[in-house]
């Protein structure tokens, strides 16, 4: 790994006063090049732009993985990561079905530690706020010819994270448009699912929505995920969510998630959840909660629900009384490093640069 | 429009001799940048990289658009391009699903004449050869967060188009993976449409093929379209195509040449079309041509065809015998300007700069 630092840091205080969500970049970017078969010495490098042919082939034909993960700080100034080898894994599984080079952990993992250490400062302290880790890799041959492209750039980029949904959401669900098919790359994180999806989020969004609940693209029948959620159902005191398939991401918070639940004795179904169901419980008084767990959004709770012209509100449950609450400081408590972590998901970066 | 011609042009005569599509460009590009809710004016200047932050959206969400285009040269020297307002409005359809701004005709038409009426040395005079036109639009806002951007650049490339497929292809129907679902983005030229195709086409190719033909995500039962080609069979002398769809591209050159055989008094069917019939169809004899249409590869024909582990073999009709070759001569002539253009589809590009 080559580390060329930056000659004057641009950080100062004010960039944690930001609202927005992965608009404040830190000091420095890690890229690496891929050509002729093999990937060259990553490069750690001052944040900037980078040259690059109109004709690169990923602004025509959209081969782009990408992963979101965080770096948290706390009263020690102690500076962890979740989970990396998880993204790690879920970046080659979506690299493979995009006809993308795999990556190698030296880079990816290696990298990732080098450039949070090197722009630790850059991490706040808030409970709640993080600095938020970009991996992504594009293509760019410059060719104009639908085909697999022969050269990627692998970089890593950080921006500052304040909390991403400060309220409860309200949320759609889909029963037009769909996000994955059986066969089609729903499982993996590229581009092409996110840019498919803005269209149907701006219709729902007119309709005074926040997101859309996106279910199976044959029946509409049942629950997938939302946004950049796995989702999760509270009926009655049972835990119910959609099992991960090739047409939803395999999401490290959901897993997470699950594991804190099944810690805590809750009563866990994985298993196809019908929209009817939700309606059902609904109408009967046993839907609890529905709420969403993704590395941005970490857990946030839905308290309106559309089904069709039918908006659906759901009980505003005290602290205590919520699962979704109740998962959300434990997993918040492990991130941030303020207690035990019995399944070892923390690593702390050194300081080494 | 500004005009910024190169000091002194990269052409030479050695271009006509690549083999391959779609890396020699030409002298200039067009480029226009969205922001702040507006187009700016037009550029065309010379052909080269332009900066961009690795922050920008498009390599991240996908967020891109294209379209294929071709210009087409005589004897007398005259250049053509063929149904411009077709993919004018395919580009704005497209935009529109991928939440993009639309594209205004004065940049979008306008643009594209006077960048191949300056590049015009670019367009080869052989028949079969001719000068691919670009259009795309992708995302450049500096931000990681998953909605629509807010900036985007559109640029038209020019690059040097040899014939696509010399030979005819062998296809595999796909029984796995799928291209679109409903209420998805199959009928927009969008990246992650591509992207998303090229694992599969590379699973195929390994057990010799050439391409896949997709077929419905649901029961792959019916045929749907072909790498960036649509899909005609010919069983007797009936011609069968699937209607366009949200999951099928509607095709300038499917509609072309839909429009040549209705006019040469051809038996046309345009419904679904089972892969069950297809196969029936190879069994009693009656299955004579299957080929494909699109701009890149205008008429290409498939002698071969996969269905599961079978592997079918067409008959090699004489030239005389066969409607694709039939279709194709007809639909070169005119794009060539070789005979009379009775739909008044050829435009051509007046010597103005
Ligand atoms: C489509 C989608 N689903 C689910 C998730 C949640 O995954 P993770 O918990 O690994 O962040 C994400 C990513 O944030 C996502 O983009
Ligand atoms: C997926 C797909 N289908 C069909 C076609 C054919 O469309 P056209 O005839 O307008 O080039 C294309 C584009 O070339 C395509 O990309």
């Amino acid at each position: 790994m080559i580390i060329e630092k930056i000659a004057e840091s641009r950080f100062n205080d004010s960039v944690f006063e930001s609202t927005v969500f992965g608009k404040e970049f830190s000091d420095h970017m890690l890229i690496a090049h891929y050509k002729d078969g093999k990937w060259g010495e990553a490069t750690i490098k001052p944040y900037g732009p980078i040259t690059m042919t109109p004709a690169a082939m990923s602004f025509h034909y959209g081969q782009t993985i990408f992963e979101g993960m965080k770096a948290y700080k706390n009263e020690n100034d102690d500076v962890f990561i979740f989970r990396p080898e998880k993204n790690f894994e879920r970046f080659n599984l979506s690299a493979a079905r995009l006809n993308m080079p795999q990556i190698p952990k030296e880079i990816f993992i290696d990298g990732l530690k080098a450039i949070v250490d090197i722009d630790r400062k850059w991490v706040p302290q808030d409970y709640g706020t993080s600095l938020y880790i970009r991996p992504v890799m594009f293509a760019t041959e410059e060719a104009v010819s639908a085909r697999s492209s022969n050269e990627y750039i692998f970089a890593i980029l950080l921006a500052y994270a304040p909390s991403y949904y400060e309220k409860p959401l309200s949320v759609k669900i889909a029963d037009f448009y769909s996000r994955a098919a059986q066969g089609g790359v729903g499982f993996a994180k590229c581009g092409g699912n996110y840019a498919a999806s803005f269209f149907p989020a701006s219709e729902v969004q007119k309709e005074g929505y926040d997101q859309i609940i996106w279910t199976d693209s044959i029946e509409h029948k049942y629950i997938e995920e939302a946004g950049t959620m796995n989702v999760m159902v509270r009926i009655g005191n049972k835990l119910l969510t959609a099992p991960t398939s090739e047409r939803i991401l395999n999401g490290v918070t959901r897993d997470s998630v699950l594991t804190l639940a099944k810690d805590a004795g809750n009563d866990l179904e994985i298993r196809p959840v019908e929209v009817k169901e939700l309606y059902d419980a609904y109408k009967s008084g046993e839907l609890k909660e529905v709420f969403g767990c993704g590395t941005a959004v970490v857990i946030t709770q839905y308290d309106t629900i559309g089904f069709g012209d039918e908006r659906v509100q759901l009980p505003h449950l005290a602290e205590e009384d919520s699962f979704a609450l109740n998962l959300k400081k434990k997993l918040k408590d492990i991130q941030y490093g303020l207690v035990e972590d019995p399944h070892g998901w923390r690593v702390k970066i050194e300081k080494e640069n």
